[in-house]
């Protein structure tokens, strides 16, 4: 459950400022080599160490026990969103963070380009991972000479070999399931949808995937292309209409642009690092009053199980801490949008740590940030649609339930 | 609420085992005979203790704060059902649990046979405890005579002094009142419906205890029946289309078996003892990828206020642990289906020792596996129908929830 609606009647606007400061993929589990430490519990970070030693501390669940969340799912439950309840597709979410204004109704699809053999088998599902540029053009040759009869399609690139499409047309379905096979040696799989207006979103799809086929057949090494996500787009309550906010996302990829989007959040620039993204955040910082600040890097070395990296990333990111704390926000979240154990190579359901700075608390005094702290902290094991309204509550901008 | 179309969508087979093993009302209170330990935490339990070094450990709420449960709602909780919202009476799980095969519709019912003076009012509410034989020949007896226009019924034994009725006919509703009065010196009451449907099925059972009075008349001791528990069944999402899980049921008790047998499990064998039932567990390791393994001596002992006894079926209990490691179950969760504390002589709300041991999970340095240790552990206080979702993430058998 969330708290959209109980923040939308008691949220109320004044100049405090917060910062949610997401380390994606932040949370881990003990380490052999580490001693038996987290990375976060090894790491070398003064700054937020530091910065414990007057916050609240705890963990917090994106979903549930056991649920594992996917980087959208997990970015609504920090936004506060209840994420079963306001589940939306990759294909949305990345359409609409390369900047693409979905409509209402509109299919999106997150596409990769891959490599097919002679017989149509997928030999690479992400075409030798082609540099965003490659896919780019890819992407307008299909803009240009894809038709549907009675349908707009847009075609556009994402990052590397990542694409989206959208369809835009009356009565289109988007229960319509992956072509992507998730293996190589096989052959993509049709799109299939599950009712008619689906049905007739699949039939459309499966003509565009015939149609790119045969345009970009003699090209090396994309030759072909896989649907994933497939999702149509209705909008969300704002963050200016939920919480009263004027609300900024500082974040390099798409993907987490398209989510802060959905929550009416303005995209700032187009930041390639962790510098770029601290330097719009001290220009930008008197023309907003929430700032959600994204750092991809602890969840790719996660995934790529590189112990040392997620160490080093962590410690790259505690020498921003000063730079943001230097702009005195009133209230700071740092944590992360999931767990990325090392040991297990991918996102996992093991609550997250985290940290509030604020006005009004009872500060933990471990004086450190790792998760055997976090899981004694004050804070307690808390729902991620939670953190929002806790944020809200130290930054005075909360009038109370009831008389 | 529940996790059951979250797991439907998420969940995939892997050839990975859980075991679940319930011991019956595990939870307690202190007892000062025990210096203010529990039964748990004062029983020797070497085995146990050694499994709780590598585990996580926690406390389940069956249902919720204050709320205590019945054996059904804690089990279905267990399975991950929410029990409020797949609420089944005891009349439905005792007669699927002896193995009859209900239908949607029919009416079951848990009967006590009881003995009744010459004037009606009831004497003794289980008729001297009448052994399961002579619990068969009465119910076969009534089987053969009862007779209702239009109407079949069957009766059957279920344990000891315990039978089960089932109606069947179109349009029987089950929201009908126990006669069981709960006390002796009274009169049963009559069997009262509350909607026209409910009215009709308690017509027909008035009509059922005025002749079983009849037929049984001059048997001694049991010459009356009390009606409990009247349901009516419905399917339930099975473990197999839930879980994607081949399930065993090992039990003794039919109520345990029959809340298996709705949830989609096989049950294995007709064991009468714990050595029995890890005899059954082993010979069907290969054939089932998730075993219920219940253990009902600890609930009798708490239910008496026994505490020696409880302390007693807790060490019986310890010494079975090695031969189910010996297994190498891929997650084990040992826990109880809610606490009998000795003192109140009843099942009761307070929260639930719960330890799981799997492969990816920090474990508790406590080395002790009590409410005490539980109580600090790092699952925190969950749902029991979070139970589920975690031993299924733990055994690598769900995807993601979004992109």
């Amino acid at each position: 459950m969330d708290y959209i609606d109980t923040m939308t009647r008691f949220s109320r606007p004044t100049p405090s400022k917060i910062v949610m400061l997401v380390m994606d993929g932040l949370g881990g589990l003990p380490v052999k080599e580490l001693g038996g430490r987290t990375e976060l519990e090894a790491a070398r970070k003064p700054n937020i160490d530091k910065l414990a030693r007057s916050s609240a501390l705890g963990l917090h669940r994106p979903i549930a026990p056991g649920i594992t969340p996917g980087s959208g799912p997990a970015h609504f439950a920090l936004f506060g969103y209840d994420p079963v309840k306001w589940e939306m597709g990759r294909g949305v979410l990345e359409t609409l963070g390369v900047g693409f204004d979905l409509k209402q109704g509109d299919v999106a699809v997150r596409t990769n380009f891959c490599t097919l053999d002679e017989k149509g088998l997928i030999t690479d599902r992400r075409a030798g991972r082609i540099p965003t540029s490659e896919c780019a053009r890819l992407s307008e040759m299909l803009d240009k000479k894809v038709k549907l009869a009675g349908v707009k399609t847009f075609f556009m690139p994402v990052r590397d070999y990542r694409g989206g499409i959208v369809l835009r047309a009356k009565g289109l379905g988007a229960n319509v399931g992956d072509t992507d096979p998730q293996v190589v040696g096989a052959k993509p799989l049709a799109a299939i949808g599950a009712n008619a207006p689906s049905r007739k979103s699949a039939k459309l799809l499966n003509d565009i995937v015939k149609q790119t086929r045969r345009i970009i057949k003699n090209e090396r090494p994309a030759n072909g292309i896989l649907l994933r996500g497939i999702s149509s787009y209705r909008p969300y309550p704002s963050f200016k209409d939920v919480y009263k906010l004027r609300a900024a996302c500082i974040a390099v990829y798409p993907m987490y642009r398209g989510a802060s989007k959905i929550a009416g959040m303005d995209l700032i620039g187009q930041p390639q690092t962790l510098d770029e993204e601290l330097k719009l955040l001290k220009e930008t910082w008197e023309d907003y009053d929430f700032f959600f600040f994204h750092f991809k890097y602890t969840d790719s070395k996660g995934e790529d199980g590189d112990v040392k990296g997620k160490v080093r990333e962590i410690e790259k990111f505690d020498k921003a801490i000063p730079k943001v704390l230097k702009l005195k926000p009133d209230v700071l979240i740092l944590t992360g949008d999931h767990s990325t154990p090392t040991q297990l190579k991918s996102h996992s359901w093991h609550p997250v740590p985290l940290l509030i700075s604020g006005p009004a608390l009872r500060a933990d005094s471990s004086g450190k940030f790792g998760e055997t702290e976090c899981s004694a902290g004050s804070l307690d094991i808390i729902n991620a649609t939670n953190i929002m309204p806790l944020a809200m509550a130290q930054a005075g901008k909360l009038l109370k339930f009831g008389a």
